[in-house]
C-alpha cells in the first residue's frame, strides 16, 4: 500500500470547500464563538465529512498553548519513574493536558537535547528528574523563564518535589545502627548520573559521623547506572578486611541486586548482611527475602508536581514560598536483621 | 518570578533585525542553501545572540516532517514495556527521531485519545501496543494511511514485530505437561484489555487439549489488568474442587503476584504449585523462587519495529512481505517443578 504523504485535507481544503477565508476557519477552531453560527455550522459539516484533524501545528502558532507537558526521567527501566509517570499523566488528563515521557537513560547529552526537542515543539512545559549534577540544565531553563518543575531532587532555582533525600538515608542508617550494626558500606550509582545518590550519601555519612562509627574510602561502592549491576563490586567489598555487615543501596534496583550478588556469594540475607533500599518499588515486596526500604511515594508526588507546573501555567509566576517536602517512611521488611554474632 | 508568556524571540523578530522577510529566516532554517551566503551569516549572529530556538511548530508546517514517533504503550509499570522503549528509543536516535512515549493504562478511551493527540502534533509516525481488542484504532490509521507498526501483537493490516503469542504459550503448557501435571490453571487480564492474553489463553487451551488433559471454565481466572492483583482468584481457585498444580501466569507480573498471593495462603513454590510466567523482564531473576518465564526479547523488538517505520517513512510504502516472527525461548528457572505426589 503507498502511503499518500500528506495523508490528511489541509485547513485550506476545508476553508475552499466552505467558501470563506482560511483565517475564518482558524477563528472558528480557536474561538468558535468569534464566528457566525451558520458559517461555523457550514465548516464544521465539512470538518466531519472529510475527517478533518485540526493541524497541531498550526493551532500552536495561533494560540502559543499546545496543552502538552513534557516530562524527562532518568530510565524507564526503574518503577519509580513509572509510577510517578502514572501520578503525571493522571493529574495533567484531568486538566486536558497531555503528557510525552521521554527518558535520557543517565546521559546527560541526552538529557540536554530532550528538553532542547520538548522546547523546539513548544510543549506548554516540563517536569524533569534529570542527571545533570551540575544544575546547567535546571539554570538555563530558569534564566529563559520557561514553566519548570523539579522532581526527586531540587537543581537551581526551580521549584522541587522531592522528599528530604538526606534526612531520609540518615533515619534508614540510624534504623541499622539501632539494631547494632558497626560495619556499613553504601551502593550507589555515581553522582555525575545522579545527586539524589550524592545527597542520600551525605546522610548516610553524616549519621554514621554522628555516632562515631568510622568511615573509609571503600564505604561507597560504585555501580553502574545503567545495569545495576554491582557483583564484581559486592564481590570486592566482601572479600575486604573490613567486610560490612549492613549495606545501604541507593535505590531498590540497586538494592534487589545487591541481595542477588550477595546470595551467588553463599551469604544469606538478613543472617550474615543486611541489605535496605531506597524508593519502594512495586516490586520491593516480591522480592525474596522482601525488601526493607525508604519509602517516597511516586505516583503522588508525580500528581503533586503537576500540579505546581499548572499553576505556573495559570498564573504566569513561579511559587514563591519554597514547596514543603514529601514525607518519606521506612518500610521494615525482611531483608534487614540483627548483625551477625 | 514573573514569566514571559512568550518566552523566546519569534522569527518575526529575527527577520527584523536581520533586515529581511520572515520568508528568507524561514528559508535559512530549511533550506540554506538557498539563501545567499552573506544573509545566511547575518541571520546566524542574530540567531545566535538570541539564543533563538526554531519554532516547531512553524517548522513542521514548512516541511511537513516533525522528526518525531509516537510510542503508545499499554502500562508505564510493566518492565516488559520499558525494556521495548530503550529499543525504540535508540533505533529513533540513531537516525536523528525523538520518540515520545505515551501511556493508556489499558484503557480504550485513553488509547483513542493518545492516537489522536499525536496526529494533531503531526508525529510522523505511530508505534503502538493497545489494549483495544477489536482493532478498531489499527483499522483507522490503516484506513487513513498514517505510518503505524504494532508491536507484542498483530491488529487488523498493521504491519507488527511480535513473537507468535499462541506458540509461545503452547510450548510453555507443554513444558509443564511432561512435568508430570495434570490440572492447570492460567491467570490472566481481561481480553478486552489484552489480545495478547487472549492468544496466549488460546495456546494455552490448544496445547491442553492435543494431550486429552481436560479443561473446565475455572481454569482461566481473570485478574485486575492495572493492578495484576489476584489474591482473591488465586484464594477462591485453591479452595475448588480441583485445585491446579501448575499455573500459567499471562504475564511476569501476574506471575510475580501469584507467587506473592499463593505464598501467603501457606504453598510452597515450585513443591506445592508451579508457577510459569511470560515476558521475562529483568525482575524476573531476582523475584524468589526465581520465575520460569517465556523470553519475548522486548528491548530488540522496540528496535526492530522502530526500524519497520523508518523503513515505512522512507518508502512511503508499507511492506510487502508478513515480519518473520521473533524467536521466543523458555527460560527454566526455579517457579517450576514436578507436581506434588
Amino acid at each position: 500500500m503507498t502511503l499518500n504523504k500528506s495523508f490528511q485535507p489541509t485547513i485550506r481544503d476545508i476553508a475552499r470547500e466552505a467558501k470563506v477565508s482560511i483565517a475564518t476557519v482558524s477563528r472558528y477552531l480557536n474561538m468558535p464563538e468569534k464566528v457566525r453560527k451558520e458559517t461555523g455550522e457550514r465548516i464544521q459539516r465539512i470538518i466531519d465529512k472529510h475527517n478533518y484533524r485540526c493541524n497541531f501545528a498550526a493551532k500552536a502558532l495561533a494560540t502559543q498553548r499546545t496543552k502538552t507537558i513534557g516530562y524527562i526521567i532518568p530510565a524507564v527501566n526503574n518503577q519509580i519513574y513509572s509510577e510517578c509517570a502514572r501520578g503525571v499523566q493522571d493529574e495533567a488528563q484531568l486538566h486536558g493536558y497531555q503528557v510525552f515521557i521521554a527518558s535520557a537513560e543517565y546521559n546527560r547529552q541526552r538529557e540536554k537535547q530532550m528538553v532542547e526537542n520538548f522546547l523546539e515543539r513548544r510543549v506548554d512545559g516540563i517536569i524533569l528528574t534529570v542527571s545533570d549534577s551540575m544544575g546547567d540544565i535546571a539554570q538555563k531553563l530558569y534564566q529563559e523563564k520557561i514553566p519548570a518543575v523539579n522532581l526527586f531532587n531540587k537543581q537551581g532555582c526551580l521549584p522541587c518535589v522531592s522528599v528530604d533525600n538526606v534526612q531520609a538515608s540518615y533515619d534508614a542508617t540510624e534504623y541499622l545502627i539501632k539494631l547494632g550494626h558497626k560495619s556499613f558500606a553504601m551502593l550507589g550509582v555515581p553522582f555525575i548520573a545522579s545527586d539524589r545518590c550524592r545527597m542520600r550519601y551525605e546522610g548516610f555519612l553524616r549519621c554514621l559521623q554522628d555516632h562515631d562509627i568510622p568511615t573509609h574510602p571503600q564505604s561507597f561502592v560504585q555501580v553502574s547506572s545503567n545495569t545495576s549491576d554491582c557483583s564484581e563490586g559486592i564481590e570486592k567489598l566482601m572479600n575486604s578486611s573490613n567486610p560490612p555487615t549492613a549495606i545501604f543501596a541507593s535505590n531498590d534496583l540497586v538494592a534487589i541486586n545487591t541481595i542477588s550478588a550477595l546470595r551467588r556469594l553463599g551469604f544469606e540475607i538478613p543472617k550474615d548482611v543486611s541489605v535496605f533500599g531506597f524508593d519502594d518499588i512495586p516490586m520491593a515486596k516480591h522480592v525474596w527475602p522482601p525488601l526493607t526500604t525508604v519509602l517516597q511515594p511516586g505516583y503522588r508526588m508525580g500528581r503533586q508536581a503537576t500540579s505546581v507546573l499548572l499553576d505556573i501555567l495559570r498564573t504566569g509566576e513561579h511559587p514563591e514560598e519554597t514547596i514543603p517536602s514529601v514525607q518519606h517512611d521506612l518500610i521494615i521488611r525482611e531483608s534487614t536483621g540483627v548483625p551477625p554474632r
